[in-house]
C-alpha cells in the first residue's frame, strides 16, 4: 500500500483537454448545425437540459459527476484547421464553404452552464445541467457532455453503493483498469470510483493525474516465478534498531517456519519452497510493506505458513509486516481461519504486531457479495473490486438525455405518445426542500421566473409520475440546487480536486434519509413541478392538440 | 450519411501513444519490478501468455483485437522523468534510489511479441499473445496489454454477433459514444465495432482518426426547435438540372402535402407545422442528403406525411431524397407501414425515386431484437445500435489473463485447486487444423520445440476440458496461428488500418463452420494439447506433489 500524492491539476487538465476534442461527437450535431446556420437560426438563444429518467441499479438515488470534465471541455472547445478540413471531407459536397469559416471561429464564449455541483446526490428527472447559448453551439455540445456525465455519474453511483454495502469502516480498493473500456475508460473509472467513496486505486496514472491514493503489492506471477530459496538474494536483512550486521533472514525464517508448523500441526512437506522464496525476496525488498498474496498454491497448507514465518522473522528484526491478500475461494471463511492463526501466533510467540495484521480480499466482488460480508463472520479489512465496479455489470449505462426546453425565450416541449418520454418545457429553477430533521424530501422544479419557495411556508406542487394530483408541503429549509458554473467562456466556479469532491459526496449522502439509501427496494424520492410549471405543461399540451391547419393558411 | 475518409495513421498513432503512458498500470507491477530488481532477477528471460478462459456472450468464438494498440504501446514504452518522480513519491521510502535509474532507462528493446493476427477468430484457452523479455519488463506490461486487448476483443466480438444476427445485407451504424466509458471508451468502441463488422459510426473523431465512415443527419431537438413555416429561410431551392431561377419550395411542398393527405386519407389538422418547417429547412440545406427522423410527434399522422411532401418536392426539382429514420415504438411494424406508403406514392405520383428510399431504425437495439428482425416482416435497411453494443450489456467484460509460463528456460505452471485456473506451462507453438471443407476444426497447442503437425498425417492430442482422454485427428491443412509482430523494440509486422482488419475479420469468420457461429448454443470448438505438452503438464503436476522437504535440506 502506498501513500496519497498531491493533486497535479495541470497534468490532469492537459490530459482531459486532449481527450475531448470537439470532433468527439455524433456527426448529426454538425449536419444540424449546418442546417441551423443555413436557415439563419444558428445564433438564436436556446436552452438545453441534461437529466436522466431512472435512478441506476434500481436504487433510490444517483450521484452527479463529470462536471469538472465538462467545464474543461467547454473552456477549450475550439475546432482546429485540421478538424474543420476533416468535416469538409465528410459533410455533403454541397455544404456552403462559408459554414466552415463559421466553424473555425466557434467557441463557448456565448455559452452559460448552470449545474448541480459535482458530487451531489440527485434524482431521476431533475434537470441537472442547463446549457444556454447560441442554438448551433449548444446543440454541438450534446454528445460530448452526455459522454462526460453518463459514465462518470454511473460509476460514481456504483462506487457509492459498494461503499454503502461495505459499511463505513472497511477500506475499498478499485482495481478495474484491465477490465475497463480501454485506457481512458479505466482512468475515468479510477477517478469517479474514488469520488464515489473508494479509498485507493491500483491505477498509478490515476494517482499521478488526480492525486488518488494508489495501492498494491504483488500478483501470483511474482510468486510462481520463484522455484527455490537459492533465488533469494541478498539472503540478509539489517534489523531496524539493532546492530548494523546483516542477519541471515533465510535461516531465521526457516526456523520460524518449523515453529509455525509445529504450532499449527502442519506438514512441512506440503509447503511450496518457491512461494517462500518469493515472500522472502519481497520482504527483503520491502520489509516495511510486506503484504503478499497467499493463495498461489494452498492458503492453509502453504501460503499462510510461509507468510507467518517471514512475518515473524521481520518482527524479530523490528519490522512491522502489513498483512495478506486472499484472491480465491470463500473469502469470509478463509479470512476467519487466517485471523485465528494470526491470533494464535500473537499469543504463542508474544508478537503483538500480529494482532494488527490486515487481510485484503479480492475475488470477483459484486455489490451483493460485498453486502454479504456484513452478514457473514469474516475478518476482511480491505476489499479490492475490479470488474463489477468499473463495468457496472448490474446496469452498464446511465441514460442521461439532453433536451431542448427553450428557443428565443419560447418554451419547447416534446410531446411523446409515451408520457415518460415527454419533456418539461421552459427555463427552470430547481430547489431542494429539506425537512425539520435535515433530510431532503422533495426536489421542486419551478419556472426560472418564479419566486423561490419559502422555508416554513406551505406550497402546492405536482409530483411527477402522479397523474396530475396536487400535494401540499412545508419545507423547513430550502436550498437552490444549481449554480452558475460557466459564463461567457469562463469557468466561474472553483474546480475541485477529486478528494474535495469525494468529501462532498459523503456529505451529500449523509443528509439523505436511510429509506432512500437502501440498496434494495428503496422508498422513492419525490420530484415535483411547481403549480406554474404544471400549468404551462397543461397549456402547451392543450395548444398542441388545437393546432391550426397551416395548409389552409396563407 | 457521409462518405468514408482516408485513414490518417499519424494522428491515430499520436492519439494512442498519448493514451497509454507506462503509468497506466497497476501499482503492484512496479512493486514487483522493484522486488525482482532487488533480488537481481529483473533481467532473467521470462515468457508470459495472454488468453481468456471462456468465449464471451455464451458464444462459440471470439475475435482477437487490440494488437495494433499494443504494438504502438510497446514501441513507445518509456518512463519520463516526471513519471519516475511520481513513482518515487508513491513507492515505499526505503526503495533503493538506483531502482529509479533503472526505470528511467527502461524500454521494450528486449521484448518480443508473438501474436495471433488482429481480427482473427479465436477460442477460449488458446494463448493469443506470447510476450517474452526481461522478467521485470514483461511483468510491467501486464495491465496495459490486458486493458488494450480485453475491451477491444470484447466489443469487436459483440459487433460480430450483431452482424451475424443482422445478416450480411443490412447496414449497421454504431452510435454509442454517449453511453461509453468516457471519451476514449467511446473512441475504442467505434474503432472495434467497425472492425467487428459495422458499416458506419456516428463518432466523427473515429472517422478522423481511423478512417471509419461516419453517418448521421438529425435529432429530435432539431425538429422540435421549429414552430412555424415562417422560420424556413431561404424558402427557395434551385432545381438540379433546370432553370437557374429558385423555386418556392415551401409552396411546392404544401401542394404535395395536400395531395399526399388526399391519397392517404390523412387529416391535415394533425400535421405538425414545426416538423414540416424543420424538414424543409434541412432539405434546403442538404437537398441531396434528406433523411429526417420522423417520429418526433406521430409517424402516421405527421412525420411520414411531412417527409413524403418534402421528398416529393425534392424529386420534382430533380433531387434524390435518401430516406427516413424511426427512433421509437415497434420498428418492424412501422417500417412496413412506411414502406407501403413509399410504394403508394411511387405508383400514384410515378416517382420511381420513392422505390429506393431507405429506412433507418434506431431504438435501444439488442442482439436479440436484431435477430428478431430476420424473423418478423420489416423494411429496415440500416440499423443503428448504441448502448447494448458499446457497453456489451450481456457481458460487459472479457476476462483475459496474463500468465507466466517460463523463466530462464524453465517451464512455469500455476497448479490451482480449481483446475480451470491452472495454467499450461512452457513456451508454445499454436496450430490451427483445417478439415477437407476448409473449416478450422481444432487448435493444437504444442511445445515450441516440437515439429509442426503435417497436413494429411494422423496425430494424437488431448482436448482441454476432457480429463486426459486422447483423440486422433487428420488435418487437411495446418496453419501456424501466431507470428512475430514485435522484436527488439521494433514492430516487425505491417500495422493494418481499421478497414484492412475489418476485412480480415469477415474472412476469418467466413471459414468458421456455422455450427460454431450459431449465436445460441453453438457447438464448442476443440482446443487440444499435443502429446508432448500433455506429458509435460502431467510431469510437473507429479513433481509438485512429490516435492522435497526443503526445511530439512541444507
Amino acid at each position: 500500500m502506498a501513500a496519497p500524492s498531491s493533486n497535479t491539476c495541470g497534468a490532469m487538465e492537459r490530459s482531459i483537454r486532449e481527450r475531448v476534442p470537439p470532433l468527439l461527437t455524433d456527426l448529426y450535431q454538425f449536419t444540424m448545425a449546418y442546417a441551423y446556420w443555413r436557415t439563419g437560426r444558428h445564433l438564436e438563444p436556446a436552452v438545453f437540459e441534461l437529466f436522466f429518467r431512472d435512478n441506476p441499479f434500481g436504487g433510490g438515488f444517483s450521484l452527479f459527476a463529470g462536471l469538472h470534465d465538462c467545464l474543461l471541455f467547454l473552456r477549450s472547445f475550439r475546432l482546429t484547421d485540421e478538424d474543420v478540413e476533416f468535416l469538409r471531407s465528410v459533410l455533403p459536397p454541397d455544404t456552403d464553404p462559408a459554414f466552415f469559416q463559421f466553424l473555425r471561429g466557434l467557441d463557448c464564449s456565448g455559452v452559460t452552464l448552470r449545474s448541480v455541483p459535482e458530487g451531489t446526490v440527485v434524482f431521476a428527472r431533475v434537470p441537472l445541467m442547463e446549457v444556454s447559448g447560441p442554438l448551433a453551439v449548444v446543440q454541438l455540445l450534446e454528445t460530448s457532455l452526455l459522454c462526460l456525465v453518463n459514465y462518470a455519474s454511473l460509476v460514481c453511483s456504483n462506487a457509492a453503493r459498494f461503499r454503502l454495502a461495505a459499511g463505513p469502516k472497511r477500506r475499498l480498493l478499485e482495481m478495474g483498469l484491465r477490465r475497463a473500456q480501454g485506457p481512458d475508460g479505466g482512468l475515468t473509472a479510477s477517478r469517479y470510483t474514488y469520488i464515489g467513496g473508494f479509498d485507493f486505486s491500483s491505477n498509478v496514472q490515476a494517482g499521478f493525474l488526480f492525486g488518488i491514493p494508489v495501492a498494491g503489492t504483488m500478483a501470483h506471477s511474482y510468486v510462481t516465478s520463484f522455484t527455490s530459496l537459492e533465488e533469494v538474494w541478498p539472503q540478509t536483512l539489517v534489523a531496524v534498531n539493532g546492530e548494523k550486521d546483516p542477519v541471515d533472514i533465510v535461516s531465521l525464517t526457516k526456523g520460524w517456519l518449523s515453529r509455525v508448523c509445529e504450532l499449527l500441526g502442519a506438514e512441512p512437506g506440503k509447503i511450496s519452497e518457491g512461494e517462500l522464496a518469493s515472500f522472502l525476496s519481497y520482504a527483503i525488498a520491502y520489509p516495511q510493506n510486506f503484504l503478499p498474496v497467499i493463495d498461489s498454491y494452498s492458503v492453509a497448507c502453504s501460503g499462510l505458513l510461509n507468510f507467518c514465518a517471514v512475518a515473524l522473522a521481520l518482527c524479530e528484526l523490528g519490522y512491522r509486516p502489513v498483512g495478506v491478500r486472499l484472491d480465491s475461494g470463500d473469502l469470509c471463511r478463509q479470512s476467519v481461519d487466517v485471523h485465528r492463526v494470526f491470533r494464535l501466533c500473537s499469543e504463542h510467540f508474544s508478537i503483538s504486531a500480529f494482532d494488527s495484521l490486515i487481510i485484503v480480499g479480492t475475488n470477483n466482488i459484486t455489490e451483493q457479495s460485498m453486502a454479504e460480508l456484513n452478514k457473514k463472520e469474516n475478518a476482511i479489512d480491505v476489499v479490492g473490486v475490479g470488474t463489477h465496479l468499473v463495468t457496472c455489470t448490474q446496469q452498464p449505462s446511465l441514460g442521461c438525455v439532453y433536451k431542448l426546453v427553450e428557443v428565443r425565450g419560447k418554451p419547447k416541449m416534446k410531446i411523446s405518445e409515451d408520457p415518460e418520454k415527454s419533456t418539461v418545457p421552459g427555463r427552470k429553477a430547481v430547489y431542494r426542500l429539506v425537512d425539520a430533521e435535515g433530510h431532503p424530501f422533495l426536489d421542486l422544479v419551478c419556472l426560472a421566473a418564479e419566486p423561490p419557495p419559502e422555508a416554513g411556508g406551505s406550497l402546492n406542487c405536482y409530483p411527477l409520475r402522479c397523474d396530475d394530483s396536487c400535494i401540499s408541503v412545508i419545507p423547513a429549509q430550502v436550498a437552490c440546487l444549481r449554480q452558475d458554473v460557466f459564463t461567457k467562456g469562463q469557468v466561474t466556479h472553483p474546480l475541485c480536486s477529486a478528494a474535495e469532491t469525494r468529501a462532498k459526496v459523503q456529505g451529500s449522502l449523509q443528509t439523505l434519509h436511510p429509506r432512500h439509501k437502501r440498496l434494495q427496494e428503496p422508498d422513492s424520492y419525490t420530484v415535483a413541478l411547481s403549480e406554474k410549471l404544471h400549468n404551462l405543461v397543461t397549456e402547451i399540451r392543450k395548444g398542441s392538440s388545437n393546432s391550426r391547419n397551416f395548409l389552409l393558411a396563407n
